[in-house]
């Protein structure tokens, strides 16, 4: 939780850590500023005090409504800098940099979060390591001091995420009213005079999502036969629905804005499912419920996933255990954590060395994918652990893999 | 253009463009990858030869629609390498880059993209330039080679930047139309019984973009009376809407999935505007259309911003060219480029080194901001810099200031 991260900065000899704002830290910068929406500047929070914002003076404005302290780059002589350099990008930013570290007093063991550009990145921070002597950047390796706060939820975090997960499942069903309702012609399935179109599906979703104050912001996965066949492809919009053909319908809506996200996945086939695909099914959906009951604060989540890979394996199936290079069977991990981003800390790789913790929220997503067979297979929902350290499912959904269309 | 990039690799000595997928590097990939989307691999395009695309295993779907060869990390021994480095994240990325490297005979001077955690960048660049000997991770300054060549459009990205102005100016008459069909109490807006919300526009507004195929990724600003006098200031959803207060609504949508931006601002006032607004319009007004009429191939960009410096400050105001700490008057460069990204090159600033080219698109947006008056005025049109050397506006939209509300 944010409250930890005074205590994390005390144990770990951490002297301050720097956000820096750019395309790709909105989730970050929301989260250590209380909500501002900040693309140009710098948070430090120094150990032992408040955190303090410095943005570009266009930016005064939203970073007032975080509550911190704010400075902007126009009262360290930002104009002048930037003529002095304006060939160098990094000693530029650099020397502004260096101003905002000697005005706030801040040395020592620093840790830099942020998504920024690669070479800005390596330039930028080398130059800063060769010029302030004073200052440490930190490796941190994987165990890193804000994930660990970020991945354990506080109950405000919480109630967010429920209300995330309540708006997906409603639009999850919405989205199967809309294909129910339909009727079918030689083995598609129309709305009105039209075939359906996997793109009319997602247009859809978009709207009931947006009625809910939520947005598609990470592009939903609704992907039919072969195309399921590989975990991260979208599904062909000019594609109509076919009866008989499985799709993986994976949504991850985020709250509208830099909001949390939700993330679960359902496969369907519409009419009937072929044989393999159903006994594919059966197997994916006994797993995944087995890993619903199973999950405990205090286990290793690699565990898990070796769970999942002996099932798989004692079933005839490739993993990435028995075989790296497979694009077939079991390929992935089993989840991830899910909060302001789709992606996080803990995650449910082979090798991974996160440990499942109270307050936590994560995916439990196994599935089996034949793309060469013409199908994949994936049933995910997103589960919180308690304070009890038992998980509590935030995704509630049928799982059926079969739904009739038409009247 | 991006038929460009070899010719500049040739002209710069580059043995390779690196572009490394990852959470907000989106444009860029699909950019190079002619429209895939990627979450995790490496795209290298080495100097006289074709690219090639090297991704996480779940990626192979989306990664074959690029059209590119593609490769998997599991044909590097990456389940072996990630257990290897289980605790050392930046020597397990550098180790699976170092075989790739080999793989494809890639050394020489290389030039990395891509937005990635400003850490990890750090330390896996120092690692690789320590470890590969054979390779230079080039600093390319503010002159960067793929800029050089996303900063001229072709004509079929002019072609899509068309179609979605036309879709964006279409996006604003219907916030427009939705305001001015409301009625007026006590001076403030009524849509039925009940007081007009930014909120509710902002949800039009995105409803009438997601029916165009577009969306409001990166979050409009519509901000009314001291809002408005922050440049950067999203606007309260809870605010109802007053007469005769200025609005600052900028519109800056993108297609759908990671497609193009358009970028338009416009002031309204509601019912009459205050002698002081009026006064402060006009002056962005005259300023805004002279310069959409001086823009030339060939000139500096710089030029512009000095000539809107010129301008504001002969009329009273300040600039950050008189006070570069003043939170008040023109406090923003003219503009900027706009592509798959919402700022990109070419810049508009006092001190930018850009010179316009025939294929530009750019903004001009030149504003003045008085929060502590409560208001803030810009005006803003997106352009597109012809063969021939002169601009064409792509933003069609009136520039009034007073609408009349109700019947």
């Amino acid at each position: 939780m944010k409250e930890d991260l005074q205590r994390l900065m005390e144990e770990r000899n951490v002297d301050a850590v720097v956000g820096v704002a750019g395309h790709g830290s909105t989730a970050l910068i929301k989260y250590l500023t209380n909500g501002s929406y900040i693309s140009n500047g710098y948070m430090i929070y120094p150990r032992g005090t408040d955190p303090v914002l410095i943005v570009s003076g266009i930016e005064v404005g939203p970073a007032r409504e975080s509550g911190l302290e704010v400075h902007h780059f126009g009262e360290f002589d930002y104009m002048e800098i930037s003529k002095q350099y304006a060939d160098e990008p990094h000693k530029f930013r650099v020397e502004l940099f260096r101003r905002i570290l000697d005005r706030f007093g801040i040395k020592g063991n620093l840790l830099f979060y942020g998504n920024t550009d690669i070479s800005g990145a390596y330039f930028f921070l080398n130059e800063l390591a060769q010029s302030v002597p004073e200052i440490a950047i930190v490796n941190e390796g994987r165990d890193r001091l804000l994930y660990a706060a970020t991945r354990t939820k506080s109950a405000d975090e919480i109630e967010q995420m429920k209300l995330a997960a309540r708006y997906t499942c409603e639009v999850m069903q919405e989205a199967l009213d809309f294909i129910v309702e339909c009727r079918t012609k030689d083995g598609v399935i129309y709305r009105g005079e039209k075939p359906l179109l996997i793109g009319d599906v997602k247009r859809h979703v978009r709207s009931e999502l947006m009625k809910r104050g939520m947005e598609d912001s990470e592009d939903m996965i609704f992907a039919q036969g072969d195309d399921g066949g590989y975990p991260h492809m979208n599904g062909d919009d000019a594609e109509p629905l076919r009866l008989g053909a499985p799709i993986v319908f994976d949504l991850y809506p985020q709250q509208k804005g830099g909001g949390y996200f939700h993330d679960m996945t359902r496969t369907w086939c519409f009419g009937h499912a072929p044989d393999e695909v159903l006994e594919a099914y059966e197997q994916v959906l006994e797993i995944q419920e087995r890993m619903n009951a199973a999950f405990t604060a205090g286990e290793k989540c690699s565990k898990y996933q070796e769970m999942v890979c002996d099932y798989f394996e004692e079933r005839g199936h490739k993993t990435h255990r028995t075989d790296p290079e497979s694009l077939e069977g079991y390929i992935h991990s089993l989840g991830h954590g899910v909060g302001l981003n789709i992606h996080e800390s803990p995650m449910f790789g082979q090798h991974s060395q996160d440990v499942i913790e109270i307050g936590n929220v994560f995916t439990n997503e196994p599935g089996l994918y034949y793309p060469e067979r013409g199908f994949g297979i994936r049933i995910e929902d997103t589960v919180y652990v308690k304070e009890d350290g038992t998980i509590e499912r935030l995704t509630d959904f049928p799982k059926d893999l079969v739904y009739k269309v038409g009247p």
